[in-house]
């Protein structure tokens, strides 16, 4: 028996286009003599398509296309991921179609709905209260979607579902069970999901293949990686990761065991280029720009830039203002000459002098702060800004994680973005994305700086990274309490106390900052909601 | 039997003084000879405080503040509103404690949780699954909590609980049912709470009370109105709405049922100067700054950060252009004169030459468009910024609904501000609120212009509001298609189709809006989550 995976990065709410897709990759199975042709979860209308599934149409929409994939799939076992409508509390489901021979079969309703972190299911879902195996070539074939098998071993966050699906299956004896998915990538998700997927195929005895979504979808990227896992658990057979890719599987063949090598770190770079990819391609957009400071974050995203857009389409900008260091500027042409994009060199010396000058009468005495800091930042987003409106560049914002956290930034300023590309990296990772990539030394080298002030650095406002990135992770990771944290990573508890307290208060600006492509655990505003106006920390 | 019910403006995670309250409450029922005190949905940390739930500690706190609430219970019957820890799918419970006489009796468990609009429960929360009477004084007390009765009257948005906990009650026969509310104000919305709490009474032959939350939250706000309602489902007695207020009510008396009277306007109104006072008081900020164009937008704000703020508090900036005609600037002047509130004028023309002229190379010989409007806007937002932050003001926002739903409005411009107080309120409201409040004709009656190019008016842009209006609410509120919306409203389909892409096209930039008060049915953003990368309409 030969099973066809078809591994898409579909656009969400794109149903011609992506029915196309599916009905493309139905015949190419057919080409390769497939019995079985898997598709990921949701892959008519992509997934998350979040409030768009509130609109009768939006769903009707999906009706329309299962009736073309119905009708193409003569001769052919077809599973392919949908929402449908159905009464109960909540009027849809999560669902997977399973269609023989040009006859619809019957649906898989999603059993775990995951509702917690970038998950809200339970908002549009009602769950599926049974699991069935449908009877195929002497074969008895499980279906489940994504979620459904991650509670067997032990994988959900803050959920213990009280039903494992994986269980009740094993009480019907699949010879395959199927799993179509939509699993975001976050850093190192793709060692962990190998391991979600062999539990179930352990303990069923029985072959699992996944298919997996893959592709940019706002926030999210979905990194593929689909697999083919044999009923001891070995991993025979995995797609490409960061682009669509097929599995042609025969599982009457002897296939050697494999075992994938994941580097955490190129797993996050293609992460963060494929996101900027599909989020300019999926909107129409060709061309992006940015600041480039000569320091090391707006460096990495000029080489993402570059990855994903071709270097012909990336313009920087050069900034300086009365407090840039002259090898900021040097770093920032070199890296542009290195990289082949375009560099501009557009110095705010006389807009910044005519802000202040403006300003004077109003400022009185008041000394020097962190207004004049923000002017020069502002006239640089503006200046970013002008450039996109007239010249068509969707500008992407530089500042990383850790400086989010703490909003050591600013507002309308060097958070202007159409999407902000380490938004979810931390500063730790930047210097390891940095390596891997072979940045150039002097700008690796060089000292933290905003240069928005004499001699400024970094350190003169917050602790070092490493302190900062170890309070991010024990708080906004791992729940920690100030204590714990104190004690877990030595670092005094006034420290943690006074970051933490800095986390909360800049909440107001990450409310309004540009979104930005989640590779973590736990990222800002998308899978993170609190309050600005509370008095807990 | 006196119960008195305590409506009270508690903030989110402040425990400490949260719980102050409820003492000083407790202390004040005695002192009316009090049987029953009763508290709002999560009286103990304020409602929603979200993703603060993940936080054990932040449970934990709770615990400790029930334990005060318990020692001060003596003599009485007190329920009251928190979150507790207890297994299952999700690990915690929306509940109502049970206290009688320095004893815990025991939880009333939400049974019905809200995962729908401005709602997530489910993501923190499982359900209670049962509902009994508490014995008190020879009478059996149902308890339940907010949503609980919601589905009794179908009064409950996109969800049909299996459940009805009012029908389970009928079967035991209660004397009095309480409920702890936290139900936020939307237009409206009070006059449908009052049929909301009717239709359980009447089923249930049986007095009900709410105690509700009230105050600024954040984008929401609650309003109030706790409500007596008697066995027949006649209203007895209402708490003052958009305030702190206490009902004290005798059971046994014969009171006369009332009528009152909600003039929507006027509830909108405190609605939004509820919702700008909470959101400076709580957050320790006392004074406002706006631009004040002479249109009625920022008029609007102008009279509602007075009645929020005091007037001593208020900044208004007008910041003239080349483009602004000489009556706005003279209206706008008026207006602060009139509300008492400082007026300072900082024009924009030196500024914009600047950024013209440094641009000019790089422009070429590209003509005048929205690039050249945008830097205008991006300066007063500057200004305004720049202010803030160095005389310590917070930027309230001034554009309305109907301009954010179709990106009528500048990013990082006339967008800028910590609080963005129309955003939920759309030009005809703006128009009625005008009049309730006698706004000065010449500011009413000026055709609607953004005054960025010369002789600017929005109907160059845009069709007229009443049509952007009913489109908005065909689509956003009822979810309606093109067809439904051209049909219903009269409008030519393809005036109907390019106004709901251009809702979808401005989503990224209402991604980055100031955060709004929600006071409609579905307010962008909070209440409604759609991708800004899609390619459905």
């Amino acid at each position: 028996m030969r099973v066809f995976v078809a591994q898409l990065d579909q656009t969400i709410g794109a149903f011609e286009e992506n029915t196309q897709k599916i009905l493309q990759s139905i015949e190419k199975a057919r080409g390769k003599g497939a019995d079985i042709v898997l598709f990921a979860e949701m892959a008519i209308c992509g997934y998350p398509p979040e409030d768009l599934l509130l609109h009768p149409s939006f769903v009707e929409e999906m009706e329309r296309s299962l009736q073309k994939i119905i009708e193409a799939s003569g001769g052919l076992f077809v599973v392919v991921g949908l929402v449908r409508k159905e009464g109960g509390e909540k009027p849809l489901r999560n669902s997977a179609a399973i269609i023989h021979n040009k006859k619809l079969l019957g649906y898989h309703d999603k059993c775990l709905l995951p509702t917690y972190d970038v998950f809200d299911e339970m908002r549009y879902f009602q769950p599926g209260s049974e699991i069935k195996v449908w009877p195929y070539k002497d074969k008895k074939i499980g279906v489940t979607i994504c979620e459904d098998i991650w509670q067997h071993g032990g994988f959900v966050d803050y959920t213990l579902y009280a039903k494992d699906p994986v269980a009740d299956l094993m009480k019907l004896k699949p010879d395959l069970v199927l799993n179509l998915s939509a699993s975001p990538y976050q850093f190192q998700k793709p060692q962990l999901r190998i391991k979600v997927v062999q539990a179930p195929a352990k303990s069923l005895r029985c072959p699992l293949i996944m298919c997996s979504q893959v592709g940019g979808m706002d926030q999210l990227v979905f990194d593929g990686y689909s697999l083919y896992i044999d009923f001891e658990g070995n991993i025979k057979q995995e797609a490409a990761g960061f682009k669509e890719d097929f599995l042609d599987i025969d599982l009457n063949a002897t296939t050697p065991t494999i075992a994938p090598k994941h580097d955490p770190i190129a797993d996050l770079y293609q992460a963060l280029v494929l996101g900027v990819k599909d989020y300019f391609y999926k909107q129409g957009f060709k061309k992006g720009c940015l600041g480039l400071s000569g320091g090391i974050d707006s460096a990495l995203v000029a080489y993402i830039a570059k990855d994903a857009l071709g270097s012909e389409n990336v313009l920087a900008l050069g900034m300086p203002s009365r407090y840039s260091s002259s090898s900021s500027l040097k770093d920032a042409l070199a890296l542009a000459n290195h990289l082949e994009i375009k560099f501009l060199e557009i110095p705010i010396e006389t807009l910044f002098t005519s802000y202040l000058d403006l300003l004077e009468p109003h400022f009185a005495e008041l000394k020097f702060d962190s207004t004049e800091e923000n002017i020069q930042a502002r006239i640089r987003g503006a200046i970013l800004m002008a450039i996109s409106n007239k010249l068509g560049y969707i500008v992407l914002s530089t500042g990383n994680k850790s400086e989010l956290a703490l909003g050591y930034c600013t507002l309308y300023g060097d958070m202007c973005g159409g999407l902000s590309v380490l938004s979810d990296v931390t500063k730790k990772q930047v210097y390891e994305l940095a390596k891997y990539l072979n940045i150039p030394h002097s700008i690796v080298a060089k000292i933290p700086s905003a240069e928005l002030r004499p001699n400024q650095k970094d350190t003169d406002s917050l602790p070092e990274y490493p302190i900062v990135d170890a309070v991010l992770q024990g708080y906004v990771e791992d729940l920690l309490t100030p204590e714990q944290i104190s004690q877990k990573h030595k670092i005094p508890l006034s420290i943690v106390k006074d970051l933490i307290h800095k986390i909360h208060l800049a909440e107001y600006k990450r409310r309004q900052a540009a979104p930005g492509i989640r590779v973590s655990r736990k990222a800002f505003r998308i899978g993170r909601r609190y309050p600005i106006v509370q008095q807990w920390a």
